[in-house]
């Protein structure tokens, strides 16, 4: 499901601490001599990942459609679990039953001022032996209500809270009317709720060519990108308010759990119909509107005028679903740990696809696979891991990450004494490694990217990933800030993929690893995203997907055998004072900007520099920006230095007396646990973490110490105060929990 | 000519000095009670001026296309001769013989892969009723070479320097290739210099809709932006070495002026073909084209993925021209100065076009016939100027400031003794106030804009000229600063309207003069810039027709009347310290930026950021930016600012003393031809102000401290450091030159 996940995620993390290259003999988590130990089981574990392999699992597993509730989706799940079986592990198929609509009617047709029916359909290509194929799900957004509705169309831009508000300055109102929204710029389910929270009657969104489409590149077939008539699926559920089954907030989806009555009553689910449209169908709706001209960053790369409408242009959009239960099938597979089998190192990649998926999810999950073979061989070769390793295939991903969550949920105690990790991936393709997650598990991370090659340069992904990152930097500062940086930084996680759950909901440490940006395309979500074209455009030597396979499987292995847990908690305190630095300056920008703002207003100068022969509405003034005090966060920073200090030393005096550290070891994967927030967070109590959410008007973007960043950026300066205590409470718990691991 | 005037410009100068608010009883330059006798005398101006009247003279002097040469051309000039007659002026039509070349041939085709024939014309549409009309010139870029090339053809974006690097990182070469470059980002004069300078055999520019059409807005007749069809004519003579007749530098083109023996021989013009075209006419060559897909920024709004070539694409340009020498006629009014009939206020627009011009430059000429008619109707009345008043209608400035350039270097010496000021204008439209000029003239134009009142909002030019300002100003620190300042700035000219050769030069005080920023459309330089199109979309009212005529009529009045000129050296001395500065910062930032440039390149960033798969040059590393000695320049400005200190004083006690300052007014009009460099500027020596140059890669764009700016940006060091050394020396003779008024 995930998709400009890097592009969205950057923003969370301004600058990192400095560190000393810490690429040395010893890893971290091992003495000098198991260091060498662990060293040649990860390059016995190398020697058995096969390209090859991997791209003949990405033909198997894309060859039919694969959605949940679908044929190819049993399918797949048995073929997975088989697979896992015949590799050496102990594998059960975990079945939820959870609530998934499919389209029984779509329509969307222009009334006036002239006629036009949408044809809601790729077609098949004969490049493309699976386009076309039966069973492939139609074009739909998951979780659109039904409806059937007319009315005047308008051209919202992103459909963002700030488009409006450029609305409000034309004098324009969406009301009773249908807006039509460009994909891009947040995740799909923002631009439906927030048009809804402004009284429109319907939503459709549309992939503009600027995007995701000719102006990027070549189109499909000739190229990767969108064609005229490609468009994109995908779940509208509000999933930022929960996610996984609308029915079962909280529980797992058993059939016995208690559920919501009816998905009418659902709070994350929508009341208005939404349909996602290729441009070639927007095209003509576009065309027709009238009103003001587009201000020039809401114009596309459609060869007219954009304008915002309303105008003579009417709509009926009407669409039906079939709300039914299905069932969604968990892959679970295990290998018991030798010596700690109720420490659990969890890996996992959803199996289910929107259409056929070879990219998203299958090129993730035949890495995974890959990882899981390789582990099977060494086990028959006589090795057993230290502690529980689990390997997961999720079913419902794409919907609302029902797989993962039921799963999460249904065993949400278990899971918060035994796990240790969990390590997610999705999509993958050739170009950078993207690794975000738990920043405690920053410089594990970091010494595991120095330890893989880059199959293009024969350089360390790391050395690329900090190329990358310093030669996009903007400006001189930015640039020199990169180069003096020594380590890989995590990027903090929002939502968009399995590991929300784990993290966001109970606290355990999670990571999610993937390699991109260099198979750009517009297959995402279509009948497109087919092996043909992940061969051509994606990674056509499938060397990424050993890449994906090494990185996690190193990851796994050292989180599996590792004496001393490599949790680095110094790491983590010094990304939240980031964090409360940029939250500060973030409050102070705003202060400064409504000031000026509010002058500019009452001297009337947006009116005097506007054309009088256009309509503009001023805004109001804005409430000023009052001072806020962060000092309850900065006192809860100081106890957390101290803690992690102390700790350091605590770790270098266990790590030199040797012997069992399993106390010492639960208590460092489950200090994550005491970020949680005792009532969540305001409007959306089901996401706990004090530091990571996926963003209220975000969706996949994350928000940092969300509570407190979103209070300010709505301008509630009193829950802003508030949730700077709650967030210094759990900071001081954590801070404590540290501490008392030093007795 | 002008055009993106402003957007060029206002890059000249950033933060502005501090002042009081001018607007007082008095009005610079004059005593408390004449200050009196001129505010009744400017108000009985105003009372003349009828925007009915200015809308006529628009239809009247646009019924027929009359660019040089022309019929149109001939009878436009007398008519005009004719109005300033019965307005009371002594009038005659001065003529100089001056090169001109008219197509002869015109063709444009695509030979492979598939055939194409531009169509090169625009349609006569019914709702325009001057388009189609006989006689109109064709689409043509006057002053391109005679040629017949054959060649692949290459995407080269706008066509600029940082362009070409593109390319070379890219490796895509232009020798033996013809380029197609976009219209925007720069005059288009510099995109064939710079083709030619990269071994190209020949240049086309398209306007691309994202600048000029359908992305803009709706598109003529339905709106006022570019049809498909429209293209731009204009110059691409390199004005930048000289304006003028190109075969009499330096010298009016008089009958018996030795001229250069050919055309060929002319050092500012081209030797490669050139030819403007349509979007139309574009679309299938862009859309032919293979190779790298175009940098996103490269990109513009047409319906298909722009890719750069070379590929199969291969295209025919075979243009001739008629290179005739034809007459130029000026038309040149006088109102002899009562009191000092030596001191002439010279005002200017040109009446040529390129078709017929009702924009350009006939909504400027209108206004500037009405600002005649109503001082005639003044002197009818009895009323006489104090200085001489010269009221001119210049002939082909659109193929190179032609008449303008031959009558002021024809009447150089003479100008240089008795011209008190220039006020140009040119294409006028609804808006705001766009001045630019002679810094020492800053206070004047501050009080005049302060007196007259926007016709549409009601408050004075000046507060809506700010109110834009601030508005655009990026960034809150931006915005605070516009806020504190209390005076009207002068943009810095560059070129593109008859001011040049009076300031640039010949050393003269200038200002040019213009509304602008409410009428966009596609219209410049074609068939459809017509009374129709003007009436409908520039200024419908013709309001801003006596806006103009009353803002440069009062800079006239004001000029003419004043008993102590309203020069104000403190505001030049402030301007030159402000662009000190930016030079200063401007060779830090290179310093900065190439030192970690060449870092990155030492460490292959680049190359390790880039995708393996595509084909990815690096650059060279730079030469690091030397420290450059700027304390010549900075001693010069300390000097200059006690000059100019004790000036004030000088004046103060002038003013008081009352009687006869004809000696201090002639030292302070003829101040700034202090400045002018003895040998010129470098490689163009006709360019001799040390302050103001058109730039050498920008054109119309304005390099201030051109000499020592184009040397750091060039990276010739050795230059810079002699530049520096020359503009300080220029500097200082000013200092010494109004130390001595003092005496």
């Amino acid at each position: 499901m995930r998709k400009t996940f890097t592009k969205i995620v950057i923003t969370g993390l301004f600058f990192l601490p400095l560190r000393a290259h810490a690429q040395t003999e010893t890893i971290t988590g091992f003495t000098t001599i198991t260091s060498g130990t662990q060293k040649q089981l990860e390059s016995r574990f190398d020697q058995q990942l096969d390209a090859q392999n991997i791209g003949a699992a990405i033909k198997t597993f894309s060859a039919k459609p694969h959605h949940i509730s679908s044929a190819g989706s049993k399918e797949y799940a048995t073929l997975i679990e088989n697979k896992l079986k015949s590799y050496g592990f102990d594998t059960r198929i975990e079945t939820y039953t959870v609530l998934f609509p499919t389209p029984i009617t779509r329509v969307l047709e222009m009334t006036g001022p002239t006629t036009f029916k949408a044809l809601l359909k790729e077609p098949l290509l004969k490049e493309d032996a699976t386009s076309g194929q039966q069973g492939q799900l139609p074009v739909y957004n998951a979780w659109s209500a039904d409806g059937d509705v007319k009315g005047d169309l308008v051209f919202v831009n992103y459909g963002l809270p700030q488009d409006y508000e450029e609305l409000e300055k034309l004098g324009i109102d969406v009301k009773g009317k249908i807006v039509i929204a460009k994909y891009g710029r947040s995740w799909r389910g923002i631009k439906p709720k927030v048009a809804q929270e402004h009284g429109a009657i319907g939503c459709i969104i549309y992939s503009d060519p600027k995007e995701d489409g000719y102006f990027q590149g070549d189109v499909y077939p000739k190229g990767a990108f969108k064609n005229e008539y490609g468009a994109q699926r995908g779940s509208v559920m509000d999933m930022v308010i929960y996610p996984g089954d609308p029915l079962t907030p909280g529980v797992g989806a058993t059939q016995s759990a208690t559920r919501i009555a009816s998905h009418n009553e659902a709070p994350n689910l929508l009341k208005i119909p939404v349909l996602p449209i290729s441009y070639h169908d927007a095209e003509p709706l576009l065309k027709a509107l009238e009103g003001p001209v587009a201000p020039p960053d809401w114009r596309g790369a459609l060869p007219f005028t954009y304008h915002i409408g309303p105008g003579k242009t009417k709509v009926h959009l009407k669409v039906a679903f079939d709300w039914k239960m299905v069932p969604c099938y968990d892959v679970i597979g295990m290998i018991k740990g030798s010596k700690l089998p109720d420490e659990w190192v969890i890996r996992g990649n959803h199996h289910d696809a929107w259409v056929n998926g070879a990219g998203d999810p299958v090129s993730g999950l035949a890495a995974m696979l890959e990882e899981a073979k390789s582990i099977g061989a060494m086990v028959k070769g006589g090795w057993k891991p230290t502690r529980t390793l689990v390997y997961c295939a999720w079913d419902g991903e794409e919907p609302g990450l029902l797989g993962s969550t039921e799963w999460a949920e249904d065993h949400g105690a278990e899971l918060q004494q035994k796990c240790v990790v969990y390590i997610n991936s999705d999509g993958n393709e050739r170009g950078f490694l993207e690794a975000g997650g738990s920043h405690a598990l920053t410089k594990m991370m970091d010494e595991v990217a120095k330890g893989i090659t880059d199959p293009q340069t024969k350089v360390s992904v790391y050395d690329r990933h900090k190329a990358r990152e310093v030669v996009s930097a903007a400006g001189t500062k930015a640039k020199k800030d990169v180069l003096a940086e020594t380590t890989m930084e995590l990027d903090a996680l929002g939502s968009g993929s399995d590991f929300s759950t784990f993290l966001q909901h109970l606290g355990i440490p999670a990571l999610n690893l993937g390699y991109g940006g260099e198979g750009p395309g517009g297959e995402y979500h279509s009948i497109y995203d087919s092996y043909d074209l992940y061969k051509r455009f994606k990674d056509p030597t499938f060397a990424y997907g050993v890449a994906l396979a090494q990185t996690a499987g190193h990851v796994a292995l050292r989180m599996s055998e590792s004496e001393l847990l490599p949790f680095d908690f110094t790491d983590l305190y010094k990304t939240l004072q980031n964090y409360t630095t940029e939250l500060q300056t973030l409050t102070e920008t705003m202060r400064d900007n409504t000031a000026i703002e509010n002058k500019l207003l009452s001297q009337s100068k947006y009116v005097l520099a506007s054309d009088p022969s256009k309509t503009f509405i001023a805004p109001k003034a804005k409430d000023e920006v009052p001072y806020i005090d962060f000092s309850p966060l900065q006192n809860a920073l100081v106890t957390l230095q101290k803690s992690t200090d102390s700790l350091v030393g605590v770790i270098k005096k266990a790590n030199a007396a040797g012997g069992n550290h399993d106390a010492l070891n639960k208590q460092l994967y489950q200090a994550e646990q005491q970020l949680l927030l005792k009532n969540g967070l305001p409007r959306r109590n089901w996401y706990r973490h004090a530091i990571y959410a996926p963003g209220f008007y975000t969706g996949y973007g994350v928000k940092t110490m969300p509570g407190i960043r979103e209070a300010i950026e709505q301008r509630d300066w009193k829950e802003a105060q508030e949730q700077i205590g709650l967030s210094a409470e759990a900071i001081t718990k954590l801070a404590a929990y540290l501490s008392i691991i030093m007795r």
